[in-house]
């Protein structure tokens, strides 16, 4: 490390905040997967309750933590070149949706397999939802920005929709993980959950830390100088690809 | 109105944005009082059973729709005069706060009289967070921008963190109110939600037009080109009650 030529340093606040995102992701994953190892019997694929578990771990890795450190990398490598930070990006994307699948292959399988029904629930309606936009989302990105086709004016028009719709799709599944965790336990420990059985408070603080990953993801992206300096390669690497025909757009990108 | 005098006209998508927000809010409290009306026996105060009822209609409109539209009122009238749009923006948060405590105090009695215990539940862990924050952020912004004490150079400072602050206290609302419906659906009609019963499917597009107006709202708020546009009349007034020693402070606000 000490050999590497001096580059821009990252503003420290910013630095604080990516350290306390992830310590909160980290923390999320941990105590899901103790609530599901402590109190509901652990994860199998085979047998049909703890196949239901492998739900929400994956969930919470593919749609909450991975896809928050997607779209956090813009800030973490901002003195990177953009295209390997863009791959990046796409990479954490299709291996949050990746494993969000798996999740979902989980509860569905684990719900045929007891009789029980399907897609009823608020939960499970805001799931679809999130997870099908996600997908989408991760189409166009794909269309737009790595592959050659899009003018830079096009790209340049929807690249504020696509931030706008990451940052909804994150807080969309944080408030999915949330309805899991209390449908979760009002299916299993609807008595004892309301005399605080520690199998509840615990679910509870692991809604809390979602909610404050969410507030740390928020607050970093958000905050206008922490967003990623333009640097000179940034327009060349921009035009890498683009139609060397459509120049005029060059002078006003919006 | 044809004899008012020409002004800066708002963008188009700005005007259908806002107007989208309202008609989702206006659903979303139409539906909410249908439920509750045609399904939870209405509302009344001295009826433990209906005086529940009180809460989530109160805290729909209180903390999700006065809040969202106390958020708006910057981009609803952006050429307006900055004084009157903040005391606007002061005031329906006000209005936002006291209807929440009404409906807080609405659960909280009823819980009573049926001897219910309070505060285990996710749903009430994210409420009273979301409240708890949000009357200091109330404080706090008549302390910091109404109040004549603080310099220009804070204001400055703090600003951001309010802006933050603010979409993330309505996204947590929004959240919290998904976590009510899911709730109250599993305590009420358990067995009959997953057989799609009308109530469980009237409740679930409720949840989905929650998330409709929050999405409305954070684009309509986040959208760069739909800011309120700086006016040669503000700085004169965020300096109404400047103290007058601190003119250094002028040069850099931040």
């Amino acid at each position: 490390m000490e050999d590497l030529p001096a580059q821009p340093s990252s503003p420290r606040g910013l630095t604080y905040g990516v350290a306390a995102s992830q310590v909160l992701g980290l923390a999320v994953i941990t105590m899901t997967g103790a609530w599901l190892g402590q109190y509901q019997g652990g994860l199998a694929w085979e047998n049909a309750s703890l196949q239901f578990n492998v739900h929400p771990l994956c969930m919470v890795i593919g749609l909450v933590f991975l896809q928050g450190d997607a779209l956090l990398v813009y800030r973490v490598f901002r003195n990177e070149s953009k295209r390997s930070t863009k791959v990046l990006h796409g990479l954490l994307h299709a291996l949050a949706l990746i494993v969000a699948l798996v999740g979902l292959i989980a509860v569905f399988q684990s719900h045929q397999k007891k009789g029980y029904p399907d897609m009823y629930s608020l939960h499970s309606w805001c799931g679809i939802t999130a997870f099908g936009l996600y997908f989408v989302q991760w189409l166009l990105g794909l269309g737009f920005f790595l592959f050659p086709g899009a003018s830079f004016a096009l790209r340049s028009r929807y690249k504020p929709q696509h931030v706008f719709f990451g940052g909804f799709l994150l807080t969309l599944s944080i408030a999915t993980a949330l309805l899991g965790i209390l449908e979760l336990l009002l299916f299993r420990i609807k008595d004892s959950y309301s005399s605080f059985a520690p199998e509840g408070v615990l679910a509870n603080i692991l809604g809390l830390l979602l909610v404050a990953f969410g507030a740390v993801v928020g607050y970093v992206l958000t905050r206008e100088e922490w967003k990623r300096p333009p640097v000179a390669e940034e327009l060349a690497l921009s035009m890498d690809f683009k139609n060397l025909t459509d120049e005029s757009s060059l002078a006003s990108p919006r």
